[in-house]
C-alpha cells in the first residue's frame, strides 16, 4: 500500500514541526509514504476565505489522481483505531492505487474537497489546531500499520 | 479557578516533552495552573498490571484533596471544546477548590481511581499513546482558556 499526506503549507510551529517529524520517520519504516505539502495562501486577509480555501483546494486536488481521499473534518464520521487500521487494510488488498489523507489549513477544506472524499473522518469531537491534528492524524496512521503488522506499539 | 493536572512519571519522548512545555507556558499565562507528575512504578514487569497500577493510584490519589476531578479515559464521555470550556467556566464560578485532570501512564487509570471522579473524559475514540495524550489535554485546557476568555485561539 502506498499512503499519501497531502495538507496546505509547511508547518510553523517548531515545536510540531520535530515531532511531526518523528512520526514521519516511524511511518517511513512501515509503509511507501509520501508527505506532499501543497500550496498555502500566502499574504490573503483571513477575511477573505472564499479565496483562500480556493487557492488551497486547487493546490489539494492536483495530487488526488485516481487514490482513496479520506478528508479530516470536525464533521467527519469518527472511528476507533481498530477500525482505521480495518480500512486501511482492506484497501491494501483490493485498492491498487494510494489512499490519500487530506488535512485542511486552519480555516479547514472547502465544500468542494470533501465532495471529493471517499471518507470524512473526525479525530475527535474537540477542536484541535490544526497544526496539531496533524500529529493526531500522522500517529493514527503509524498506529494503524502497527495494528496492521501485529506489533505491539506503545500504549 | 486554579486548575491542576496529574499524571504518573515524567514525559520521556523529548520531542513531546518539548511541545508539553511549550502549551504548560500558554496555560500559565491564562490561569492558575500546576502540573504534578507524581511516582510512577519504575522497574516493575509490565505484566504485573495490578501492582503497577497500585503504585500509580496511591501517587495520583495523595493529590485529590477537595478537588473537582476529571479523569481522561477511553471509556468516558466525549464533548467538544465549548462544552469543556461551559464546564471550567461553570467551575470558577461555584467551585471553591481546584478541578483536576488526572491522566494515566501507559496502563491508564485504575477502576480505584476512576470511581473517584466526578467526571470521566474521553478526548477520542481513537487510541493514542500516554504521552502524546498528555498534549491532546493541554492543548484542549488550553483552548478552554482562550474560549473562557473571549480570546481568539489560532485554529
Amino acid at each position: 500500500m502506498r499512503l499519501k499526506i497531502l495538507w496546505p503549507g509547511k508547518t510553523k510551529s517548531k515545536q510540531i514541526k520535530d515531532l511531526q517529524d518523528l512520526y514521519i520517520q516511524k511511518i517511513s519504516h512501515l509503509s511507501k509514504f509520501r508527505l506532499i505539502e501543497t500550496r498555502a495562501s500566502k499574504g490573503i486577509d483571513e477575511k477573505n476565505r472564499h479565496k483562500i480555501l480556493k487557492i488551497e483546494s486547487e493546490g489539494l486536488e492536483k495530487y488526488f489522481n485516481r487514490d482513496y481521499i479520506i478528508c479530516l473534518s470536525n464533521n467527519g464520521k469518527e472511528i476507533d483505531s481498530r477500525e482505521m487500521a480495518q480500512m486501511l487494510r482492506e484497501k491494501e488488498m483490493h485498492f491498487p492505487y494510494s489512499v490519500t489523507f487530506v488535512a485542511g489549513g486552519f480555516l479547514g477544506l472547502s465544500r468542494q474537497v470533501l465532495d471529493q472524499a471517499h471518507f470524512v473522518l473526525s479525530l475527535s469531537r474537540m477542536t484541535f489546531s490544526h497544526e496539531l491534528i496533524r500529529i493526531l492524524l500522522l500517529e493514527q496512521i503509524y498506529r494503524s500499520l502497527t495494528i496492521m503488522k501485529g506489533k505491539n506499539y506503545a500504549k
